[in-house]
């Protein structure tokens, strides 16, 4: 998918809102353990229910990676879904890969070719030619840790580098990088006061901002400082969507959060 | 595996080479395509042919992602292979990976548990809560990226963060994190001249060493300026050894390049 057509979802479905597929086996309700493959089973469920309030979903590959050979089964069985049934969604590997040139080529064509999702997350510690092999695939983006949500962004991303915090000198160097128009940047909702510092540097550039819910991020700032004129904002929710209810309402218990977030994301649009 | 009995093995094999199973089809032999799993044939066959000359293996995740649930039943394999038969080999799972805690403790089960590898490639850019999961596991291993082999190391490791490089924060904020003696580093083999400031901030830990043979590194500048007193290296060579031929005689000639590292190797045991 393209980012032209990404906006034009986002403005249809009046949200910008991102699911993510972060599923436990021992989160998910009692009863889906009897399935063949209950990983499937829910995020199926979370899909059918939600697919008209969010414009992206976003496995995070630890969770199926954590199941071995039958987790790697429910990843490829979910963007299979997805992709057959579900064209106009956006697809995130967060995977965090990043590896020296030729490694990189692998994992880009696992993600891209063979899984067929439309990006997947890497982090940029090794630098250029770690990156730029994902971003030479047409169509597909290459979402680049930036600003992190967790309490460790603190030990690296935020000290400075030659006067500047690490983390702007990812998003300034990364500017360079051959095909750099594929690039979008991750961006925690937990440090929405960096947001406006952030759009100083890449104006233009979509954000996947996880973080909010769960983590304590709050979307209303995030729109303040990180909204553009073509939105350029992803916000993702896992756990407090996919986890409102682990009982056998679980799927309408999440489209009802997904609901909540993607009418206060109406509004946002709407001031934009 | 614990460090002493790494140290141990390395004695006693006169080595501390690291073999990279890093397997392309589209480069190993071709009368190997016909077997009904033609990665897990390669490497129990370079498994067989090399393991009395080398400690550890090191396959990198990347190679088995790229072939889908395919690759994963290989890497699969080929781990229950090395932990069945060879229970004195290291074992490395070179996946890079790192994410927020919650998620890291599902990588860590993945690798540590699932798949039973002594130790796991890190990348430190999400800091403390994200490398922590990982330390957690006893008896295993977190090897955290610091100066890698690749170009793409100049654009953030090597700058300057409070007046010291990148990498050397990274190594001296670590030392901090609980369960830090799990703690192991990769140094590219093509960085051997910044072993001696490197030694400085961690005298005692193993360093993983990439980078000798293809990419250019030089084993006796890495031994001169990067061995300690427990030895505290492992070497890897991963295209040099596994692609010597592409031949029937894949195997031996694989062995062969092994055994002129361990050659070395051995001549540097015995100048420490």
């Amino acid at each position: 998918m393209t980012t032209t057509q990404l906006i034009t979802q986002i403005k249809k479905k009046k949200s910008f809102l991102c699911i993510g597929l972060d599923v436990d086996l021992n989160k998910i309700p009692k009863h889906l353990l009897k399935e063949e493959d209950p990983i499937f089973a829910f995020n199926k469920a979370i899909i059918d229910a939600t697919h008209h309030l969010c414009v992206a979903y976003k496995p995070n590959t630890a969770f199926y990676e954590a199941y071995g050979i039958k987790g790697w089964q429910s990843l490829e069985k979910t963007i299979n879904y997805l992709n057959e049934n579900h064209q106009d969604i956006y697809t995130i590997a967060d995977a965090k890969r990043g590896d020296i040139g030729n490694t990189s080529t692998m994992y880009a064509k696992a993600f891209f070719e063979d899984l067929g999702f439309d990006s997947v997350t890497i982090a940029p510690y090794m630098g250029k030619d770690s990156v730029e092999p994902f971003l030479a695939f047409k169509d597909k983006h290459t979402i680049l840790l930036a600003l992190t949500s967790n309490q460790g962004a603190f030990d690296f991303q935020t000290k400075m580098v030659d006067g500047v915090e690490l983390y702007k000198q990812v998003l300034e160097t990364s500017k360079s990088w051959e095909n750099s128009e594929n690039l979008m940047y991750v961006v925690g909702a937990t440090k929405a006061e960096f947001l406006g510092d952030i759009r100083k540097i890449i104006p233009d550039s979509f954000l996947l901002v996880p973080g909010v819910g769960a983590q304590g991020g709050n979307l209303q700032d995030v729109c303040k400082y990180g909204m553009n004129t073509n939105v350029g904002l992803l916000i993702n929710s896992s756990r407090g969507i996919i986890y409102a209810s682990n009982d056998e309402d679980f799927a309408e218990a999440a489209a009802k959060k997904a609901e909540e977030l993607q009418l206060q994301m109406a509004v946002e649009l709407g001031r934009n």
